[in-house]
């Protein structure tokens, strides 16, 4: 079967062909399906994909990874074979049969993984298995192996510590740990990612003021400066089989344990930390209730020391956003309020105080019950907010102007009473529906939180968007679920 | 965050919108994510899909079906958002996690199939779901509905017939079975697959020497001329839900029992069958072994009588292919002879008569005990034949030319022996180098079966390809596997 080459100048950053629906169907060869494409003694692999319009019955597309490998010119003929199927759909398919993998069968998906070879749709056939079958803390500790090794690593020395959070919670207490921490003299090479399924990612609020997408050089350049950084880890390749793997996991909101302790240890080992401490929370607006966050301490200990990392769980039962701002602007504000000791964001204050001890405790820059109170001296002496400034700077920022969303909307009480509960899950949809995380001025500002008192008339929270559109629709979601709970 | 529409004339079947790597990267944006998009008050959801040189960073290709929704004009600015979830992913979730399914989950999730809804990652959690939880027989008759309600129906009236073989091993029955019951006065709407992981389908092997794709419409003027018919299933949309399952199901080659079930009954009930015949090959070579094979059975006769379809399985022990040819030519020519009365493919023409016997005694046609005698008198007598020549009448062809591919080698024994096995899994690979099921006349010839006798230079098989390459590779691929087995 031999079809036209039609150039489209399509870099897809795998190889793929797009064939004519009709010629598809008579060959029953469907979306994602891999077909062989060939000429003269050349020939590779392609993932399919299904048009019409684009091109004709007897043509097709293909992106410019395959035009670059087989030298091909426009209005060449090619001819078209099914193609086999690669090795780690075995491997799959041993998972979902409930068998154990080997370290050379996750080095051999994690490789698949990272050049591409593996599709969305294999990946969530992977994702499945070890959701459904789980892995054993061998398993897990080869496959966090595999996604390091086939990343790149930031070879840096020294004491190295980091921080990070099995996620679900807004509340951005990473850049006050950080700010503190790195004033001891302790290297923090934090990197974060952005919105999952909240309305910012720690990368979001960080963007509103300065760079967050660097090169690995250009990174311990900012480390040299100022012995921290707040980047953005997907643009860093350190772990870009579990960048991927988090992208499908995504689609359905599934986050098997054993792929989340992966996910958090391979990016650790890739910046080589020597001292973590993991923020877990939990709690009934929480990922994870207080049984799982204790299974899953147990098994970040273990694990741990496995890979000789000095390493510490900090459980928090948590009921509510830790700050006022729901949205990339509104949270930095939060931040910044905090290191400049100017405002009451008392619970985004205290949980950045408890884990920046924990870690200096760990290690050993405060002594065993001291590290709360030593954070809290750095806090209230503004080195921890120069120590900001100086990152912020060094990745080409400042915070001079943070501006909000064109259009806002306050919400009134109207009638007294105290509040009970703030659904987490509502008022990330929420934020959302106004416009988060890709309008970074559009969120929410919570004037209230658990257990405050509030009388007839005052505000609520306020809704900032940046169209007067997502601000009815935001209006008419907060008039649907009332997210903000008084009695 | 606004983009500038791009034309492309992309039709892809469902909303698909094309954004630009980098903005992807940036708005943490991936493959097969939903997006909104959004002008003036017209918002529709699309799947995304991204590449970079088509397009610039703050431009957006959108398909056919979003500009008409939305009556778009090219450099038209569109603000994008990240879109809720479909409803059927809760219930994809729900199963995932262990939880059966109510009538209604089954036709949403059905629905959203139909209309494209999900992409093909998302199907790949049901079915992983699906096969790794189970269904109890309830829930198979609930998807067994909605499948059958989100396609069409071939809505005749008579004493409708069918067959269906659960699958994995070529031989094509089915084209003797329906020219000899037709031959009674029975209607028998055949529809067909293609090729899934063998060398050939029969939709494969009648598209030799006829049309296979055919309206709903013509399928009821085909029957009224010769009460049968021998089309591809695939274009008449009567259970598509179950065709595009499939299509992901292959991407692994998983194929869990309840959607087993499902799919053949989803078919039969879409053709109004009255009486059904499912042949179950089992073995060390089949898909299923003798324990799975009984049970399989046993599901099909209590969901047969949920339904009030007269149904009957017939299990076979199967070790090797049941005729001489792999591949749609090959195999077609097989047939023929049977039908002629011309040449000993001995395995299929009693494999087929055991079913058309079986199906005669279900419907009455003849008396127990006494099927396979009326199958064989009809078959001897060549009315079956003549049924059959005048089945691929009225599909438009005719059997005066069958071409096999241009390049061909026989391979020669190199010693005496005697067959002891044919491994069914290598010679599809095989036919499959060669050229199959996209080379029509590609394949391959056995001259030799299980128990068959050899001596040195007999021909063992024959290999038939339309380029050299291929055949190259299908020789090199028979030293590799030797998958004919001689003691």
């Amino acid at each position: 079967m031999k079809l036209k080459v039609k150039f489209l100048k399509l870099s897809a950053g795998r190889p793929v062909a797009i064939l004519h629906k009709k010629f598809a169907e008579k060959s029953s060869i469907h979306v994602d399906d891999r077909i062989f494409i060939q000429k003269n003694n050349k020939k590779v692999a392609a993932v399919v994909d299904v048009a019409s319009g684009l091109l004709k019955e007897n043509e097709i597309v293909v992106s410019t990874e395959i035009i670059k490998t087989m030298n091909l010119k426009e209005n060449d003929l090619v001819k078209i074979n099914q193609a086999s199927k690669p090795e780690s759909l075995e491997i799959i398919h041993k998972k979902l049969a409930g068998k154990r993998l080997t370290s050379s069968d996750f080095r051999k998906i994690m490789d698949d993984i990272v050049s591409n070879e593996l599709t969305e749709s294999e990946i969530a056939y992977f994702i499945s298995g070890v959701y459904e079958k789980g892995m054993t803390l061998k398993e897990t500790a080869e496959m966090i192996k595999a996604i390091v090794s086939s990343g790149k690593k930031l070879d840096i020395k020294g004491e190295i510590a980091d921080k990070h959070s099995s996620g679900g919670i807004s509340g951005r207490t990473t850049p006050i740990i950080v700010s503190i921490c790195a004033c001891t003299g302790l290297i923090m090479p934090k990197t974060s990612s952005r919105a999952i399924t909240t309305a910012s990612g720690t990368a979001d609020a960080l963007e509103v003021i300065c760079k967050v997408s660097f090169s690995i050089k250009e990174i311990k350049n900012i480390l040299r400066k100022t012995n921290a950084c707040l980047v953005w880890g997907g643009s860093l390749n350190l772990a870009p089989a579990d960048d991927k793997i988090i992208q499908v996991e995504r689609l359905l909101n599934l986050d098997p344990e054993p792929q989340l302790l992966a996910s958090i240890l391979a990016k650790k080992l890739a910046v080589n930390a020597k001292y973590v401490i993991i923020d877990i929370p939990y709690g009934k607006n929480a990922k994870l209730n207080k049984t799982q966050a204790l299974r899953l301490k147990k098994k970040f200990l273990v694990l741990g020391k496995h890979f000789g990392i000095k390493l510490e769980c900090s459980l928090n039962k948590t009921e509510e956003p830790l700050g006022n701002g729901i949205g990339p602007a509104l949270e930095i504000r939060d931040v910044i309020k905090v290191l400049k000791r100017q405002d009451s964001c008392y619970k985004l204050e205290k949980r950045s105080l408890e884990l920046a001890g924990k870690l200096l405790e760990l290690t050993g820059k405060a002594k065993k019950n001291s590290g709360m109170k030593l954070a809290k001296e750095i806090l209230d002496s503004l080195q921890a907010y120069k120590k900001f400034l100086s990152i912020i700077k060094a990745q080409k920022g400042n915070i001079n102007h943070i501006p909000l969303a064109k259009y806002k909307k306050d919400i009134f009480s109207t009638r007294k009473g105290k509040i009970s509960q703030v659904n987490i899950k509502e008022i990330n949809n929420l934020a959302r529906i106004a416009g988060c995380p890709l309008d970074k001025t559009a969120g929410l500002y919570l004037h209230k939180h658990v257990n405050d008192k509030i009388t007839k008339g005052e505000k609520i929270l306020t809704i900032y968007a940046e169209s007067k559109t997502e601000l009815k629709e935001a209006l008419k979601y907060y008039e649907k679920t009332k997210p903000v709970i008084f009695k």
